[in-house]
């Protein structure tokens, strides 16, 4: 089977955030993505406004250079300032036309 | 610690699909995996019954054979028609028998 | 956008597990956690008290280190005895000094 590197990243952030993060990365260039209701715990920062431990989980898989762009802007705009923690990990996908 | 490399692949469906692609992923030799309910958007195509949106995420940890396989399969007879996506990403295991 | 090399440690489990397992992990050195609700089945082992297929998914990013020392703490201490799996990914995080 033939398949394209990718770029997952995935972000765990306070259900609040969720559409403004979700259209920031749509306009970053991420054409679909994942979301999942989760909980957590960990050296995070100020909360906005939900329940302490609620998170979202949202995984999108992207091109290295749409990574990089969700990367830099959550350490610009979300992590001096929210409870937001994010990585990326390499994958790999078949009919990578499909992602940005 | 001793650890074994085997390959992690992640389905993102609609919930309707799950007991028919869990069948396909065990006989193509997978022999776990883990299921969580999601929701989702993307470059997605035709939706079976579910609401717009409702996914299951599948994983499974299977050997790089299996994995291939069932990317093949996901190729061959879901992408075309049904809003599935699939990733694969290298990870490693203790216990690496225990896996496909 | 620099990131730094980190291991995603995943641990899908029984639920009863679960304020065991993030206690354990903190000992060793994890500085957060996402946990979420999954469902599975596989090649697994004893269950304590939890319906069969009921599962808890804990993620945890963490130095190297810390990966090995939960993945020896798990071999050693749950997979004779636990329908616990886990596998170990290679992420790139920005601001590593948030993990462990």
């Amino acid at each position: 089977m033939h398949t394209t590197p990718m770029m997952l990243v995935t972000i765990v952030a306070e259900p609040v955030l969720e559409p403004r993060l979700l259209g920031e990365f749509a306009g970053l260039g991420a054409r679909g993505w994942t979301v999942t209701d989760a909980r957590g715990a960990g050296s995070r920062h100020m909360r906005a406004t939900d329940p302490p431990g609620a998170n979202v989980r949202i995984e999108t898989v992207v091109s290295a250079a749409v990574a990089d762009a969700i990367l830099t802007h959550l350490a610009a705009h979300y992590f001096p300032r929210y409870a937001v923690i994010a990585w990326a990990t390499a994958v790999a996908v078949v009919r990578g036309d499909k992602y940005a």
